[in-house]
């Protein structure tokens, strides 16, 4: 078949142009004779790619001074464990703000090395919200304080940085990294799976500031300490090359697209987009989500039938429509509107929805 | 240019084939409208390719009933640390022996975990040569025996597997797997990064006996257990799904060429041309490996003259043969002879040396 608009939570759409460009240098990249998967890390043309992909994306995040970059491998879940490893010590707490099931993971993973304490979480609105800041209980002596700025499966966002006062504000981005403007300076460290908006899975990329380099963490191995990949730019082992270079077309991309000031405002109007086709639909589709925690990356919904979700997905499918099933967890619909879906693509998908709900209306 | 002669150590050269395919694939796989990385680990289609991978792996190896085969992320080096974690527990102690570069970083990423000791090193013969059994000092009581069957800087190669007894061996196979055939019942646990004879890098395939993943190891996050990992299919989090379906597609073209019994034909002829080029030399070219431990997959060699080095490597360069140049940590030349490289590789390779030889002789 021909391309379709694919709406998966991860891996995910990658931009059509980036997946070209890979495929016509996928024999011979950078008239080196080889694929780029085939060369060494260490080479000079791959040392370059690597540097110029860090550069294209602190100049899109406008990542300050203090800050290095790193591209590592594991996903997000290894990092809920390595992240407490390094910035804290035996019998030191840090906060975690949960508000849906990556949140919930992270706990989970740091537990086994600090106290992970839960200072707010929205589980008894069932993740459908976020927890109002006046019953947070931040603890200042804090290692530091972990969020989820948007969890994918709950579609739950965060449309501020919280002020967390001098704690390290810790921050998983994977599933809304350059979806528009971030102020990485409030930020004492932020991470992000790629395979949501920078490439293919396995690359986790890190922006971490130097001081939270410097902390002792706990006797382990050099491979899981940050410091030691930051001393390594990132090559302290073999890294995941293509990865890499896949992120480096994205961010390339990016720039082509205007940045993420042009990214944020494609993103608002594709949410906005859809989630007026479910106040227009006279309740035949709606989203579960409180109005101010709507995330603009993953809309989960519900057709107001359940008995019509098999037919939905069966007939979107049918329809070039891809991966519109919700998460497990959440039941109903989900659409991932990731930088790489283009608006057309949400707009083929509301028309296919007021079609779908005029026939089985 | 056109397809060079590529001699890298790692990330290497892969089948031409299984590029083109990928090549093929890249926008539009399996008919699904969407390239393989842009689509659900947890989909149907993925995880056919996911168990056809892990069925081929286990044909081409013979693995027998009792292993688990695990698609894992993070390099060999991340296991050195993982393997005495999941493996040993607090004061327990390991056997290691230690051959080359490679088994010396083993040491020191188990150390922080583990009482790693040497049993056995060719340190002293600047691992040269593999160290004799007799001197070995096996401790019956160790957790696990680990070593190195191929070193891929020192191009020292085990051509046995060697008897431990009853202590579960564990291999790090990263740059000889599925060379030639092995008989997988006599290890506990065999793992391999992807970047030799595999796929790309960011992939680590393992093969681990029940009773280890039985194990209780030390208290750690749930990413870090083996036993989460196979009880969860190695999808545990998200996988590297592109190295994945890349080493599916490697594993397939192994088949079509005959398996590894095929293939360890082919690797010790491709040797053979090489180091018989070395003997044929006149004592231009050398390897410094002692003959019994020298390696059918990197082949470390010295020129007569180390000042012809800088013009052997600008003038192979020149002539399409690629990464040549040694390890910094022994010098000279090497050419990787990976599955991956066919023997009109080495044909143009020893026909080049010999004409090098004449000019500069």
């Amino acid at each position: 078949m021909s391309r379709a608009w694919n709406f998966s939570a991860g891996p995910a759409a990658l931009p059509e142009a980036v997946l070209k460009r890979a495929q016509a240098e996928m024999l011979d990249w950078n008239g080196s004779g080889a694929s780029v998967m085939e060369l060494s890390h260490r080479g000079k043309a791959f040392m370059q790619l690597a540097a110029t992909a860090e550069e294209r994306l602190r100049r899109l995040l406008g990542v300050p001074v203090g800050y290095k970059v790193l591209f590592l491998q594991g996903g997000a879940t290894q990092h809920f464990a390595q992240i407490p490893m390094n910035l804290a010590a035996d019998g030191d707490s840090a906060d975690y703000i949960v508000t849906g099931h990556w949140g919930e993971k992270a706990v989970r993973e740091a537990a086994p090395y600090i106290n992970a304490r839960v200072a707010g979480t929205s589980e008894a609105a069932h993740y459908l919200d976020l927890p109002p800041r006046e019953r947070w209980t931040l603890d200042p002596a804090a290692s530091y304080v972990h969020y989820t700025p948007n969890e994918t499966i709950h579609g739950v966002e965060f449309h501020d940085v919280p002020d967390v006062g001098d704690v390290p504000l810790v921050a998983d981005m994977s599933s809304n990294i350059l979806s528009e403007p971030v102020d990485v300076a409030k930020f004492g460290l932020i991470y992000a799976g790629a395979q949501k908006n920078i490439g293919p899975s396995g690359l986790v990329v890190m922006i971490i500031r130097d001081d939270l380099l410097a902390r002792k963490g706990r006797p382990m191995a050099k491979i899981f300490r940050y410091a030691e990949h930051a001393a390594n730019d990132s090559m302290l082992n073999t890294p995941n090359t293509w990865g890499w270079y896949l992120a480096g077309l994205t961010f390339e991309w990016l720039e082509t697209q205007g940045g993420l000031a042009a990214m944020g405002e494609r993103n608002a109007r594709k949410a906005k987009t859809l989630y007026d086709a479910f106040e227009n639909s006279g309740g035949f589709y709606r989203s579960p989500v409180a109005v101010n925690a709507r995330s603009r990356m993953n809309v989960p919904f519900t057709l107001h039938d359940s008995a019509l979700d098999a037919a939905f997905l069966a007939e979107s499918e049918a329809a070039g429509l891809l991966a519109l099933k919700g998460h497990k967890a959440v039941g109903g619909m989900r659409a991932s509107l990731y930088n790489a879906v283009p608006q057309e693509a949400v707009d083929v998908l509301v028309n296919f929805m007021r079609d779908f709900a005029t026939k089985h209306g």
